[in-house]
């Protein structure tokens, strides 16, 4: 048998992964943090097989080619001269969510992608390993690899880049609250976007206080302290989309609706919601929570006007193999 | 007589003023460079009468006290000091355009205020030394002094920090176009504002390229070159507006429809159509285009959802004195 079925799921950053110091390895400037998202996942089956001509893929049943099939067949080289195999490889993932819109459809993917190809050539890894494998297809893959509440160390080879968990996720009954503004592909990828970070003339400033606001964020997750936590995570995610907004050309993936949210967050905070927002690239709005509270949030982004959908996500375990 | 009254005009900025190195003075962090706008002005009159038992302000007709009146009479003591009288003054300053809602009222309002009372004390001074008088009452108001295009030097000292004329209005046939988000007061005004800019972890990387991106302004200006000119200008209001999002407290100055009316700017210059944004410490979007376009720009953020008003103004001359 050279097949295997993994599952891995999306992730949301709270300090946030944006600029490469090495662009084909994807070793970030920075180090970053994540919390896995339980309910929204990708499924992905590896079949190596002598008998393809090369590489195929089919995503959500649907054959692919072009880009997408590129990117996945780049990743499986770097696989193939890892696990040291010449197969090609049938290539069957299912996301169930939408892709390309800030739900990171490329963390799963990879992380899927990378732990069903490594157990389908009977190869044995450490998580550690996996996780920078898996970064070497999408940067954010290396966080969706371990469980729960995930940080990736930046390391300065390939080897030091990787992810591990910093508390389980049942450690923390935070919720990620999805409020979707749009379910379009953007026009610029994360991928493309990460090489554009050192043309704003603030990457340099938001980077060199990133290690910082990543130990406030991980002691506020390891005390439970949701005010810290709050005041660093909005911060983070601002200071990424100011990056983003002055790059040259500038990228913004901010839509109307989304300020609408921001500011209505930032309103209910100050009525005694404990409530904050986080922005991955692209326009939807991860408002993370509390259980508690996590109805009432979901009920009131329904009734914003721009809103198309809500997605509530608790906590997620590790990538696994299914059987 | 010891009465007159002066009109300036306000001024839009297209290398941004943001943060001071003295907030008492208002010595500025970087140099800034602006234009005035010929049909938004204040008309401001100035008695200065020993029978008052203290100043006394109206606004648009209407009796001013509390935080209005307090700066006014603030900068009153400072022209008091300056021109060695003691009178206290009846101030009657008349807007002809909304307050408080990101066209800088505060720049005309003070370079009229400052002409006015200078000239009731009979007392000659230079444009240079007006422009310094006018900026302790409100930085932008130095640039509101002199004609045309404007560049206000940083300077180390008061008497170095005044603003200039580069160019004269009719040099270049350029339009701000000002779509009209809201003409609500807005939360944290510039003056509350400038002492938050140090707290961005982003402000020092921004003023760092002040210099540059006003050299390549000025020179934009001077070559009539709206490309250059594009490019620069609205970098500078992203990077201002970024330091303002990441600043502690965060300050959002941006409304949906402000997001939307950039997000139109760029598609239609995408079309063929020379024009670009820039925004000031309020929602309101200026739109600057070459004359030629400014019927097609207004006509066309007139059918913008959420725009409430469009003005046009040309450049526009020095503060002087009514008749």
């Amino acid at each position: 048998m050279r097949q295997a079925t993994a599952r891995a799921h999306s992730n949301i950053a709270f300090i946030k992964y944006w600029g490469n110091q090495d662009d084909d390895l994807r070793l970030p400037v920075n180090p970053s943090i994540s919390m896995n998202l339980d309910n929204l996942y990708t499924d992905t089956t590896v079949l190596w097989d002598d008998t393809l001509a090369s590489d195929s893929l089919t995503i959500n049943g649907e054959s692919a080619s072009g880009k997408a099939l590129e990117r996945v067949s780049k990743h499986l080289d770097k696989l193939r001269k890892q696990l040291q195999i010449s197969s090609p490889a049938q290539v069957q993932s299912k996301n169930n969510f939408p892709m390309g819109a800030g739900i990171a459809s490329s963390a799963s993917a990879f992380a899927a992608l990378t732990l069903a190809a490594v157990t389908a050539a009977e190869v044995e890894l450490s998580e550690r390993e996996l996780s920078a494998l898996a970064r070497l297809g999408s940067g954010s893959a290396s966080r969706s690899i371990p469980a729960g509440f995930v940080e990736w160390h930046t390391g300065k080879t390939h080897g030091e880049s990787f992810a591990e968990t910093v508390v389980q996720a049942n450690y923390w009954d935070l919720i990620d609250v999805i409020a979707i503004v749009s379910d379009e592909h953007k026009h610029t990828t994360s991928q493309a976007g990460h090489p554009t970070a050192k043309t704003s003339d603030l990457q340099n400033a938001r980077v060199a206080g990133a290690a910082q606001r990543l130990q406030i964020c991980k002691q506020a997750i390891i005390d439970r302290d949701f005010s810290t936590f709050t005041e660093v995570v909005e911060s983070d995610s601002n200071l990424m989309h100011a990056v983003m907004m002055t790059s040259q050309p500038p990228l913004f993936y901010w839509k109307p609706t989304t300020l609408t949210i921001m500011e209505s967050i930032r309103d209910w905070r100050s009525e005694g919601l404990a409530v904050c927002y986080t922005l991955d690239a692209g326009p939807n709005v991860h408002c993370i929570c509390i259980s508690n509270d996590a109805d009432t949030v979901r009920n009131r982004l329904q009734t914003l006007s721009g809103v198309i959908d809500v997605r509530v996500a608790n906590a997620g375990g590790a990538a696994h193999i299914l059987p």
